[in-house]
């Protein structure tokens, strides 16, 4: 079977993803071991995932260090488009952003796309979008961020504070340019080609709000690098700082190849599902196991391809001997996949059932932490 | 020297506007007699602007009646591009609107295009369109609209009443629809693109503020029409109901052809004109006059071609017996041009000396009349 065609945009992303040549497409940089030791020094440790590569590439944060190191303002800004329940895809990036939020005691201003969401699903209403704006911002405060440092921007109810942004934005975006970067055609409705100048807007509200220019980094998944590079090209003509970038990877679905995706919800664990279904995807998912037990426990298994694995490396085995003595045991032969499996079940539901705990006590924080 | 040709468009006019053709070719209808006699029965007067045919055609005035005398909710909509001070081809068509107000007892909701005028016009900042749309409220709330009953909006300040209405309008709006009805090209920034679904937005406010299907109507000029057609295609489908409009012709400018225009200063009157200014500009005016008095006085002057006349008429003489009398003398030639000019220029004066009274007295309403 060959290689499926990597397609890699803000609204697909399919294909066996090769992150080397994204980096080289979207021409931006590896995240280099001196990097890594700066951001060290600072946080007194290296999260999970700079240790293993998941946030992989970045644009300018060797500058955004130098900034926060000569003293200067620096802050947060992610998002999520809010189409649905979430998933331990998005929170992949919430937690790391979280890591940088207490490293470098930032503010974050986290995006919900709910006018996005709505305007690109023929099926969603605004009460969908702005529905789930709300369940998923439940998620996001579960992942630990500051609440007297977060601010929760849902584009429909907040408007207000974006709108004078994205009109500046705007303006010096065209359509041909619109098409150039994000594949628009003549079919598509007008406001989802004015939307990336919603998207643009929050780069610039700290800095407006607080009457000086801020420094801003965006920890998020690479398909979303083509908002940003089209900000980067007129921040400065609008008196901002471009926005520094740091891009993650996908985190596999529990099926055969992409990325975990909602629309595909028997691959993917939701925050919101019962830990025991949730179990049950884990016990139904992709290894890279031999047929039978017996084949395994001769030839070994392959790690490189078992979506089980990915789990442990993303997210459920933060002990790098630990994870190291898995990746042998597995090629050995020494364990086989239901046993993989079990053990990483228990350890989400042990997972779900935290997170969830969580999630119910954010329902009483959620005012807090919307833009006022 | 031949006719020139006519354009009509939300951001030109020019050439010599024939509005027979304009109902032909935008598919409007003509104000009928039987339609005039039914505003008059409710208004117990007919407006000047109606008599003389200045607003000269319709889509679904009737319907708009019948849903009146049938005591369902009616409400008026119209607005305004605030990109510098109001002329009087601006009040024009106010002066109506407060007519229709008053004889309807209809809540007005008027819009002041502060983002598209931002959008379109390199030069102009956004501070620049919202100071305009403060200035331009004081020339609106001096035609005496109600108070109670009149809602301004500026689209930058306001955009949070408008943004779900506005994506709702824009869902249903592609690109290629924009493009044939306004005639956008992909050199056209995004916003202005996206523009045309926040123009729609204000149709259906007053339903959504209520809580109920209103019947609305929009008087204004007949270069407005697109972004009716656009928004009656998609009303129903929303939910609401197609607003009605009338439609204004344009008050021609003090020079030769064309309508009154602000980047035509010298053949345009501001409001805010020192009286002796505008003065000056209607002496400057062009004329149906002879090149002498020994010609005017043999054979005549011609009104149908005459700026200083087409004043009296749209304006500053709502006696139909003394314009038919003003116009007889001028054919016959009993009276110049230099005499007509100096009556026309004092009543100028004295309306703008009583207008600006009125337009100052205005800045302590502008608040009562900002959407709250």
């Amino acid at each position: 079977m060959g290689k499926e065609e990597m397609i890699v945009t803000p609204w697909k992303v399919s294909g066996d993803v090769d992150y080397d040549k994204l980096i080289e497409k979207f021409g931006t940089k590896p995240i280099t071991v001196e990097l890594l030791e700066r951001i060290e020094r600072h946080a007194g440790y290296l999260h999970v995932q700079l240790r293993r590569g998941i946030f992989f590439s970045h644009r300018d944060m060797d500058w955004w260090l130098d900034i926060y190191e000569s003293g200067l303002p620096v802050g947060l800004y992610t998002g999520r488009g809010p189409s649905g329940p979430v998933h331990l895809g998005h929170l992949l990036p919430w937690f790391f952003t979280k890591y940088l939020q207490d490293t470098f005691d930032a503010d974050l201003y986290f995006q919900m796309t709910d006018d996005e969401k709505f305007l690109i699903h023929p099926e969603l209403s605004l009460e969908d979008t702005v529905g789930y704006t709300h369940e998923n911002a439940l998620d996001l405060i579960a992942c630990g961020l500051n609440p007297e440092k977060t601010f929760i921007i849902s584009d429909v109810k907040h408007i207000s504070h974006l709108y004078r942004l994205a009109l500046q934005v705007a303006k010096h975006i065209t359509f041909s340019t619109a098409k150039a970067i994000f594949g628009f055609t003549e079919s598509d409705n007008i406001g989802i080609i004015w939307f990336p100048a919603v998207q643009a807007a929050p780069c610039f509200i700290q800095s407006v709000r607080e009457g000086r220019k801020v420094a801003v980094l965006i920890p998020a998944a690479i398909d979303q690098d083509p908002y940003w590079r089209m900000t980067r090209d007129i921040a400065e003509h609008l008196g901002f700082y471009k926005p520094a970038q740091m891009h993650a990877k996908f985190l596999p679905g529990l099926g055969r190849g992409g990325k975990m995706s909602a629309s595909m919800p028997e691959t993917a664990i939701f925050t919101i599902d019962p830990p025991e279904r949730a179990a049950q995807k884990v016990m139904n998912a992709y290894t890279g196991g031999r047929p039978t037990v017996r084949e395994q426990r001769m030839l070994g298994g392959d790690p490189s391809i078992c979506t089980v694995f990915a789990y442990y490396y993303y997210l459920f085995e933060e002990d790098d001997e630990r994870l190291k003595r898995l990746e042998e045991d597995c090629r050995s032969g020494s364990i086989i996949c239901g046993e993989c499996k079990e053990r990483l079940a228990e350890r989400v539901k042990i997972f779900l059932r935290e997170f969830q705990e969580r999630r119910e006590k954010a329902r009483e924080l959620l005012d807090k932490f919307f833009l006022k």
